[in-house]
C-alpha cells in the first residue's frame, strides 16, 4: 500500500467533467492531491480555482496518475476513447456514475492493458453530502488490475466512506430500486405541486426530505439510472403496476360500498 | 384554567377503544388523570392495569370529566350516539382520528349542548412516537365550546406536542395529501417486496424508514385516510394520474432511442 499512487500525497488525480459531482470530489481531495479538471464548459475557471483545481486541458488531465471520470452518461464512450491512447501506464481509472454495467463494459473494451480499472458510485450527491461525506456509502467494483483495494482503503481511510464491494451487475441491480424508486416517487411528488408542510406527519417529512434530496439533480441523473441502468425498466414496471393495482382495488371497494 | 377539568390533577379521563392508539394516550396521561377505559374486545384487562388504567363499562367511562372517543371510524357514530344520553354537563368530549370532518359533524349532531366538543388528530403512531412524544405534532379543531384552549394548552405544556389550531376542513384536505401519499407510496413499496437494505442511498434510507413507521397502522386507519377523508379520492386520483402520466413518457422516450 505504500507505494500505492492513491495513497502517494504528490500523486496527481485529474477530473475530467467538473460539474455538480466533479466538484465535490474536488472538494474532497484537495487537500490531498495536485488536483487537474477538464471540462468542455468553458465557465469553470472560477469553480475551480476557489477549489484549488487548475482547469487544463483532455490531453493534460489524462496524463494524471488516477483519473477520474465524472462525464454524463451519453458523454462517458467518447471520453473513454479520446483519453485511452494518451493515459499512462500504471494509471488508475475511475468512474463514478450512477450505472456501473455498461461504462465498465466501455472502460474495459477501450482502455490499455497497462493501466487499473475501478468503478465506483458514491451513492450520495451534492445535497446528501451537505454536512459532510463520512459514514455515507459508495459502491466500489474492480475491473482490472488490484489497485481497487488502494481505493477502498483511500476511501474508508481517509474519506470516512462505508466502502461496499460488489460487482457491476449486483450493483445496478439493487440501484435500479434505490435509486429508480426514489425518482420515481419523487417526480410523481414534486409534479403534484407544492406538498404541505405545516400539518406534517412525521413519516411524510422523510418523504418530503428524501425528495428534496434528489429534486435538484441533474436531468442526465435521472436519465442515467432510467435508460442505462438494465434492471430499471423491470423495477419501473412492478412499481407502475403495483401502483394500478391498489388503484383499482380502492375504485372497486368505492364502488362496492 | 385554573378551574379547567383538564387541568385539575383529580380530573378522571375516560377512553373509549383501547387499541394500540388508545393505550398510547393511556401512557401519557396515567400519571396526570384517574384514567378508565373502556374496550370491546375482553382481552385488555392486563395491558391496562400495566398502564394503570382501570377498565369499566361504557356507562362508567361516558360519566368522566373527560371523554376520548378513540373507536375506528366504523362504530364511531354507534359509540357517540350510546355515550350521548349518559355524558355529564360539562364534560369535555374529545375525539383522535385520522379525518375530522366526518367526525366532528358526528359529535356536533348527536351530543347534548351541555358538553364541550374538541375534535383532535395527533399526527404520530405508536411507530414515531417510540421515543417519546415531546415535539410531535397534533391538529386541534374547535367544535364547541371554549374547553379547545385548555386542551391545547395542556398538550403544549404537559405533553410537549407542537399544537396546530385549524379547522375540520382545512385538516382534511392537509390530511389527504400527508396521509394519503404516505400510505399509497408504503403500499406500493410493501407490495414490491423486500427492499435492499445495505447498497441504499440517503434518501432511499429516508423513504424506507417512512414507510417502517406506517407499515404496522391497523387496516383501520389505511381504511379511514382513503374512505373517510373527502378529499383522499381528489389526491388520490392526481397521484395515479402523475404515476401514469410519467410511465408514458417513459415508455415513450424508449421506444423513440
Amino acid at each position: 500500500m505504500k507505494n500505492s499512487r492513491v495513497e502517494n500525497a504528490t500523486a496527481s488525480v485529474g477530473i475530467i467533467g467538473f460539474g455538480a459531482f466533479g466538484q465535490l470530489i474536488a472538494k474532497h481531495l484537495n487537500q490531498k492531491f495536485k488536483m487537474l479538471a477538464y471540462d468542455p464548459s468553458p465557465h469553470l475557471r472560477e469553480d475551480a480555482s476557489k477549489l484549488g483545481v487548475s482547469i487544463a486541458s483532455l490531453g493534460q488531465v489524462a496524463k494524471c496518475d488516477v483519473i477520474v471520470v465524472a462525464s454524463p452518461v451519453s458523454s462517458f464512450e467518447s471520453v473513454v476513447r479520446s483519453i485511452a491512447p494518451i493515459c499512462r501506464p500504471g494509471a488508475i481509472i475511475v468512474d463514478v456514475g450512477s450505472v456501473k454495467v455498461q461504462p465498465s463494459e466501455i472502460m474495459d473494451r477501450f482502455l490499455p492493458e497497462y493501466v487499473s480499472i475501478v468503478a465506483t458510485h458514491p451513492l450520495f450527491g451534492p445535497q446528501s453530502a451537505r454536512n459532510g461525506i463520512r459514514g455515507l456509502k459508495v459502491a466500489v467494483c474492480p475491473i482490472r488490475g488490484h489497485h481497487h483495494t488502494h481505493v477502498a482503503a483511500f476511501l474508508r481511510k481517509h474519506l470516512g466512506l462505508h466502502v461496499i464491494v460488489t460487482t457491476p451487475d449486483q450493483h445496478d441491480r439493487d440501484a435500479a430500486t434505490v435509486q429508480g424508486i426514489t425518482h420515481l416517487i419523487a417526480k410523481v411528488l414534486l409534479n403534484m405541486g407544492p406538498l404541505p408542510s405545516r400539518m406534517t406527519t412525521k413519516s411524510f417529512d422523510l418523504i418530503s426530505e428524501a425528495i428534496s434530496m434528489v429534486q435538484h439533480d441533474a436531468p442526465e441523473v435521472f436519465e442515467a439510472i432510467e435508460s442505462a441502468n438494465p434492471y430499471a425498466k423491470e423495477v419501473r414496471q412492478r412499481f407502475f403496476s403495483m401502483a394500478f393495482e391498489l388503484n383499482s382495488f380502492l375504485e372497486d371497494s368505492e364502488r362496492h360500498d
